[in-house]
C-alpha cells in the first residue's frame, strides 16, 4: 500500500544497545540486533528510570485527579477541552519544557442533545438509560415510536430482514471475555460503527447497541459511528446490558416491546480545538523527534482517567521524569497530546499533516490508549525486523513482570504517523478490565490504582530514553498498520 | 416498653416437631423445645420441599424477570406500583389462591422531579450524577448554589461547625466493607436519614450523601430521609462514592468546590397504594394465620430484582410450591406483598392496624427484604426461648449450607406486627454485594442469581411450612423489635 522511503531505506540502522551513549561514528557499523545484555551503562541507566517511576508515589496519580477534578471530561469541541488545554499548557510549562504550545484542529460541531428511551409496552411505561453514539443523527423532535426488534448479529438480522422495515432494531451482540479483551471490541465494535447503515439499508428507522463492555453496571457506553456512503442515516445509541436484554426477553417472549427514542443530537459547523506540545530537546540531535503521546480528549460522562486523561499525564510525567533524572537523551521527545480521538481522530491526522516536513526526523512515536493496568506489552508497528531491534528491551523491564515487545498495531493517534513512515509503538496493559470503564460514566480517577500507574510510567518512560537514546533507529513503517492487532 | 399480650403469655406454646400431624390435644403437653431429630415424617416433607424448590429451574426466575420486564419499577404512588398491583393479582389469582384483593394504603404525594447537580468551580463546569433523597424537599427553581464542605462523619461537622452556615454539606462517610453488610449499613445510614436535620441546624443550606455502598459505579443510591421537628427543612440528595471523594479532595486541597444543585421535588396529596392479599386456606384452622411477605415497591431507577421483586416473587412462589406439593397446612397462608416500604412503611403499618382485630390469630410472619443470594440465617423476634423453639429447623436446612436460625431483629414490613406481639422472622442471605444493588439502577432482574434464588424458595418455603403446620405456637414477641439486628 505504501512506498517505503529513501530515509526509511537509511534507517533501518537500529544499534545495539552497547551503542547507548557510543558515539555518533558507531552509526556506520552493521546494525545488529538491539542487544541490551552487553550494555552495563543501560542497564543500570534502565534500572534507574524504573526505580524513580516506582518511587513516584502518588505524585502522578495526584496530577491525574487534578485534572480529573478542575478539569473533568473534555468531549471534542467542548468548553471542557478547551479548560483541560489551558490545563496542560500550565503543567507543561510549569514542568519547564520548551516548545510549549497548541496547535489548531478542526473538529466536527456534533452535539449530544437531549436523550431519552422508553418502553411504552407490554406493560407499564419504563425508561432507560441511553446515550447516543457519537456522529449519530438526532430524531424528530418528537422522538420515534416504534416496535423493537433484537437482534444477536447480523446474520440474524439479515435471516428476520422482511420484519425489519419500520422498526427500532436492537443489536444485542455479546462481548466476549477473554484474555485479550481488544480482540473482544474488535469483534462488536461493527455493530456499533456500522449497524445504523447496516439496519437502515433494511428499513429500520433507529438502532440501539449493547454497550461493548461486560460490566453489568447499567451504564450505556459512548462510543462513534458513522454513515456509509449512500444510506439513509437513522439515529443510534448506546444502552445498557441489562436493558439489551430485557428487550431481548421480551421480544423472544412474544411481547415485542413499543419503544421510544428521543435524541436531539445535532451536527453544526467545525470547532476549532487544540493539540497540545511540550518537548525535552534532544542534547546530540535536537532536530530529531521520538513523540511521546495520549488523547486529551474524552467522552462526556467522565473524565476519562483510563481513556485517557492517565495516557495524558503518564507522557508528561514520562518526559518529566527522564529530565528529573537529568536523563537528556540524544533526540528531542516530543510530548503531544491529541484532539478528537474518540470522535474522529482529526488530532492524529491533523498533527501529520502540519508536521508533514518533519516527518523524516521523526525516528518514533510511542502511544498510551490501552489503560493504566498492569503493563502488558508494546506493539510495534515498524519495517521488517523492528520489533526484533526491540525485543531485548524485555529484559530490562523484566523488574515490571513480563513485559512483552512484539510486532503488532500501532496505537490510534499516531497511526497516521505510522502511515507516513513513522515506526508506531502501541502501550498494551492489562485488558481484563478495561472496558469496564471504556467510554463510560465510571471512568473516573479512583479507577486508576497508583502501583500499576506507577510501572506503566516506568515501562513508557523506559521505551521513550530507549527510543530517544539509541543511535540507530528503527526500519520505517512499511505495512499498512493497523490500530489493533 | 411494651406489654406482652394475654395472648402472648398463653401462647409461649410451641410443640416438638413430632407433633408435626399430631392431634390437636397434643397442645396440652408440657412445651419442649422445637426438635426435629425424632420427626421422619417432617424430615421427609422438608426433603420434598427442599428438592422441589432446587428442582424448580428457571420458573421463579422467570417470574422475576416478568415482573421486572413488563411493570419495571414500582415506587410508591407511582404508575409502575399501580400497574404492578394489577401484575400481582393476575398471578395470585391464577396460581388459585383464595381471598386475592387489595388494601388500601396512604401513601404521601411525594414526586421526585427534576435532578441536576453541577461542580461549578473550580475550573471547568462538570455534571455529576444525583438522585433526590425520598421525603426530602426541593431546592428553589434556579437551585441553590453554595461552597461545599466535606466531612467524613457528624464529628468532624461539629468540629467544623463555625464553617458550615451557608454552604452545602457533604457526608462523605465510608461504608466498611464486612461480611455483614447490613451492619456497615447501620452504621452510615444516619447520614442519609439525618444528615439533613443535624446540618440544617448548624446553617447548611443543602446535604449532598455518599451513597450507602461499596460499588464504584458512579451510580447515587436511593433512599429516605427524615426532618427532625422543629428543624428548617434543606434539600438532601445522594451522590456517587466517586463524586463524594473528588469533592472532598477539592475540598482538602484548598480548592473548596462551588455547587448547584437544582432539586424539583415536591410533596403533594396522599396517594392511595395497595396491600397485596392472596391465601393457601388453612386445612385445621383457617383462622390462624402465617403472613409471608416481602415490599412490593421499589425505588424508581431500576425494578428492584433484589429489593424487593424476588422477596415478593419468593413469597408467591413458596405457597406455590405447598400447594403443588399438596402440602395444604394447618394454618392459613397468607401472601402480604406490602406497599410503600421504601418510603415510609406505611403499608406495615397499614395492614397492622387494619388486621388488629385477627392480630391475635397471626400465629406468625416471615420477611425477604435482605436480597435473594446464599440463604444465611432466619433471625427471630418473638417471646424468650422463641429462636430456641425455631432453632433445630437448621438441621433440616442444611442441605443448603449453614442457615442460622437466631434470635435477631425482625422485618420491616412485618415490624408493625411483631410490636403487636406476632412473632416477626426475618430471612437473610449472604450480604456481601446486597449493598451494590441497593437503592441503584443497577438492581435488575439479571443480578439475582437463578440458582441461590431457587435455595432462598427452598428456605422460605420450608420455614412458611413449619410455622403453619405446626400445632404449637412460638411465643409472643415482647422485646421491642429492631429491624436490623
Amino acid at each position: 500500500m505504501r512506498q517505503i522511503s529513501l530515509l526509511g531505506c537509511l534507517a533501518l540502522v537500529f544499534l545495539p544497545a552497547i551503542g547507548f551513549g557510543a558515539a555518533p561514528e558507531a552509526r556506520t557499523q552493521t546494525p545488529p540486533r538491539f542487544s541490551v545484555s552487553s550494555s552495563p551503562q543501560l542497564t543500570a541507566t534502565a534500572r534507574r528510570i524504573i526505580e524513580a517511576a516506582r518511587q513516584s508515589g502518588l505524585r502522578p496519580w495526584n496530577k491525574l485527579a487534578d485534572l480529573c477534578d478542575r478539569v473533568g471530561p473534555r468531549p471534542s469541541g467542548s468548553a471542557g477541552y478547551a479548560h483541560g488545554v489551558e490545563w496542560a499548557l500550565e503543567e507543561l510549562q510549569a514542568a519547564g519544557f520548551v516548545n510549549v504550545h497548541k496547535e489548531p484542529v478542526l473538529v466536527d460541531g456534533w452535539k449530544r442533545g437531549r436523550e431519552e428511551l422508553s418502553v411504552l409496552s407490554p406493560g407499564g411505561v419504563q425508561k432507560l438509560p441511553v446515550t447516543t453514539l457519537g456522529r449519530s443523527v438526532g430524531t424528530p423532535p418528537e422522538g420515534i415510536s416504534a416496535p423493537a426488534i433484537v437482534v444477536r448479529d447480523f446474520e440474524e438480522l439479515q435471516r428476520r430482514g422482511a420484519d425489519v422495515r419500520g422498526k427500532i432494531v436492537v443489536f444485542n451482540a455479546v462481548m466476549k471475555t477473554q484474555e485479550n479483551m481488544f480482540a473482544s471490541y474488535g469483534e462488536t465494535v461493527p455493530y456499533r460503527w456500522n449497524g445504523a447503515s447496516i439496519a437502515g439499508r433494511l428499513g429500520a428507522v433507529a438502532v440501539l447497541v449493547r454497550s461493548l463492555t461486560t460490566a453489568r453496571d447499567r451504564h450505556p457506553h459512548a462510543g462513534s459511528m458513522g454513515y456509509e456512503a449512500g444510506v439513509t442515516k437513522i439515529p443510534a445509541a448506546a444502552i445498557a446490558i441489562e436493558d439489551a436484554e430485557m428487550l431481548e426477553r421480551l421480544d423472544r417472549n412474544g411481547s415485542p416491546p413499543l419503544v421510544k427514542l428521543v435524541l436531539g443530537a445535532t451536527t453544526g459547523p467545525q470547532v476549532t480545538d487544540y493539540n497540545i506540545i511540550g518537548e525535552l530537546p534532544g542534547r546530540e540531535h535536537p532536530e530529531e523527534i521520538v513523540v511521546i503521546g495520549a488523547h486529551f480528549d474524552s467522552w462526556d460522562a467522565a473524565c476519562g482517567a483510563q481513556d485517557d486523561a492517565g495516557g495524558s499525564v503518564l507522557a508528561i510525567e514520562a518526559a518529566r521524569l527522564l529530565k528529573r533524572l537529568e536523563l537528556t537523551p540524544r533526540r528531542t521527545v516530543r510530548i503531544v497530546l491529541f484532539a478528537n480521538e474518540e470522535r474522529g481522530l482529526a488530532g492524529g491526522r491533523t498533527y501529520a499533516r502540519d508536521h508533514q516536513k518533519e516527518i523524516a526526523q521523526h525516528v518514533a512515536a510511542v502511544e498510551s490508549d490501552a489503560g493504566l493496568f498492569h503493563p502488558a506489552a508494546f506493539t510495534v508497528a515498524a519495517g521488517a525486523g523492528g520489533a526484533g531491534q526491540l525485543e531485548p528491551l524485555q529484559e530490562l523491564l523484566s523488574p515490571l513482570g513480563k513485559v512483552q515487545i512484539r510486532a503488532g498495531g500501532t496505537g490510534p493517534d499516531i497511526s497516521p504517523l505510522t502511515e507516513a513512515g513513522v515506526p508506531g509503538i502501541n502501550f498494551r496493559t492489562e485488558s481484563r478490565n478495561y472496558f469496564d470503564f471504556h467510554h463510560s460514566p465510571i471512568d473516573t480517577a479512583d479507577k486508576v490504582d497508583p502501583g500499576p500507574f506507577n510501572d506503566c510510567l516506568a515501562a513508557f518512560s523506559l521505551m521513550t530514553w530507549a527510543l530517544a537514546e539509541n543511535p540507530g533507529r528503527l526500519p520505517r513503517s512499511v505495512v499498512p498498520p493497523s490500530e489493533e492487532d
